[in-house]
């Protein structure tokens, strides 16, 4: 069964049994998921007064956006246990002869690969839904500022969590090449959400003032 | 219906959509429940070798905590929901005499002491798993070092999240008292969680080694 089938109850107690997956990338998505759709969400609350046509239009426009960022990351919450359990799967292989030892370590190679490519996804997406949070957070409903910034939290939560899972499997893949670009859009995807991050949302959380 | 009953696609579609509830305040639960249950999840995994009877007794102790603060966290997305929905309400209340307009006064404040009061528990449960992370990180399986990062960056941000939500409702508090004694508790909440996360576990995540 699905994991975003299953009620929120069962989910939680999913992620807290000892089976390994669920883990960190489908929780990672998940935070991310979480993020994009309240980004959705005040975009589609009632506007502020005042705003003119073209305002309205990027707003509707960056909603849309993060609905269907938010429902990729959904469908990464089920595909990061996928690729977890296909690496589990390929290190099981039989490694008895010469030919099963190369098909094995081909087969984990190509296991890893997915298994980083699915939290580089995550990643990806992160980046995005961040990236249309200062727009949100300029043109949504002031009212709102608050879901604004717990979405940019879960959001850097998704992002860097995904990063620890694309780190390991990065360690031991064998194709310098990918590896090599791989860390690279990572450093880039890492630096775009802190410059997002500092320039939309104050982080850490206003100061708490003093009677 | 419960929004933990829900299947988790259907949740996330009802944070997406324009109705104000849930908002960030239950996704800062939600964060919360999915971090403190993946450190039981890594609590449970099985220990490293050469593990003594101490340690594995106060990983498993520090493992049965974080289960029921994940509980606890979860039963928090259905109860901010429900506290905001009890504020929309007393500001619903008849205003025409001035009777009324007293009971509505009233009603607007109790409601936003709950609508303080969840999110605040939110904090502190977030508070407490955090302090367990480094215990988790030190005695449990190695191999799991990323999940206890990633539910660090989920439960760093139920806590800032949940911090928005106490300030929000605090500015229309009354009750002076109560406001400077919440405020107290929270920047310690605040200081506690940052002292924690530096600690314990690095963050900003590890850097990106270049080949």
């Amino acid at each position: 069964m699905k994991l975003t089938a299953l009620p929120l109850s069962d989910l939680l107690a999913a992620f807290r049994s000892s089976e390994p997956t669920p883990g960190g990338g489908s929780a990672s998505a998940l935070s991310g998921a979480v993020g994009a759709s309240l980004l959705a969400m005040v975009a589609g609350l009632p506007r502020p007064k005042g705003s003119n046509e073209t305002e309205l239009r990027r707003l509707a426009d960056v909603g849309s956006r993060c609905s269907v960022l938010a429902i990729q990351l959904e469908a990464m919450i089920d595909e990061d246990s996928a690729a977890y359990d296909l690496v589990v799967g390929a290190f099981r292989m039989p490694k008895g002869t010469g030919e099963e030892k190369s098909a094995r370590a081909a087969g984990i190679q190509q296991a890893l690969r997915t298994a980083t490519e699915v939290p580089l996804q995550v990643m990806r997406r992160c980046a995005e839904a961040l990236g249309a949070a200062p727009v949100v957070a300029e043109l949504g409903n002031p009212n709102a500022s608050s879901d604004v910034q717990v979405a940019v939290g879960l959001l850097s939560a998704g992002l860097h969590g995904a990063h620890q899972n694309v780190e390991i499997n990065l360690g031991s893949l064998k194709d310098a090449d990918y590896v090599a670009r791989v860390r690279q859009e990572v450093e880039t995807l890492v630096n775009r959400q802190s410059l997002n991050r500092q320039s939309a949302i104050p982080d850490p959380p206003p100061p708490i003032p003093h009677q």
